[in-house]
């Protein structure tokens, strides 16, 4: 395959956590094109299990203007760890830490937009631990069944992405994934 | 909770098919902030199964500068219904169409930075129907073991978010999840 050659980049858009770089670069045919791509420093996502429940978020999202269900998630500080940033996520917006960690691996939540990276866990042994939150975030902590979690993540009604992943990985890791769920 | 207002939209940048639009808000301390989101048409994700494979593409990333597995995907065009773009972008990325589809629910790959809403379906009954691909992708298709590539979604190979989503929400549907998955 051939790469594509960038012209040149120049910065859009920056505000606190990404900023929006422009790409002008040549096609095999000699034209030129702009893309853009929204340069991140990475997040974590956390799926927070206890008595076979998640804690989940019903968090407002001005992207979407709705109030969504999600897992607990957050963007990396400038150098922090990946585990690191996930134990700081999980006690700002849940209000609880977790003693037990297990990596469950990494995904591209949008790589036709952006070259975010994002390290899912498994946290477990939780007990209440709060950090103040940020500023801006209008949350509220929702304990859900995680079989029922499960039945939505796979069936459609839970439509966070990053979400279905965690809790499906997180059931495959648990041996918690139904052979037969109904269609 | 309490809704921000926007006191301003600006847009920051406008691409082929999306655009960076920039909201002044309020916060409720009377403070004023900057959050930038993404305007998305919305997009369609594809499973095409046959012979227990899936279409699997290696598709250049710019955002990543890599090459990576993923599912057949692409953005509706304006006023495009989700399964007629579902339909044209199955024939433009691997050539083949497909007789049966069946909806796998709806997914937001990026709610944080984005509005954009993604269909997910079930293509079958594949047969040879390419249609000419957009200009600038560079895409490779790759036939994969469905059993493995579910094995991949659940145990971290996989890095494409939306894939891991469509495979493990597709083997729910045709009952091939796996009850033990290997640690």
């Amino acid at each position: 395959m051939v790469r594509k050659d960038t012209v040149e980049t120049r910065v859009a858009w920056e505000g606190r956590s990404w900023r929006l770089n422009v790409l002008s670069y040549l096609l095999p045919d000699g034209s030129v094109k702009e893309r853009g791509v929204i340069d991140h420093p990475g997040s974590v996502l956390i799926v927070p299990f206890a008595n076979n429940k998640a804690l989940m978020l019903r968090q407002f999202r001005i992207a979407l203007d709705s109030t969504i269900l999600e897992l607990p998630a957050g963007t990396r500080e400038p150098g922090e760890e990946w585990l690191s940033c996930a134990q700081r996520e999980l006690r700002e917006e849940t209000g609880f830490g977790a003693a037990n960690w297990i990596s469950l691996g990494m995904v591209w939540p949008a790589p036709g937009i952006t070259n975010e990276l994002m390290a899912v866990y498994l946290g477990r042994e939780l007990t209440e631990a709060p950090l103040s939150p940020d500023g801006d975030e209008e949350i509220e902590v929702v304990p859900l069944d995680f079989a029922e979690l499960i039945s939505m993540a796979l069936n459609g009604e839970l439509q966070d992405a990053k979400s279905v992943v965690g809790i499906l990985r997180a059931a495959a890791y648990l041996k918690m994934l139904p052979q037969n769920q109904p269609n």
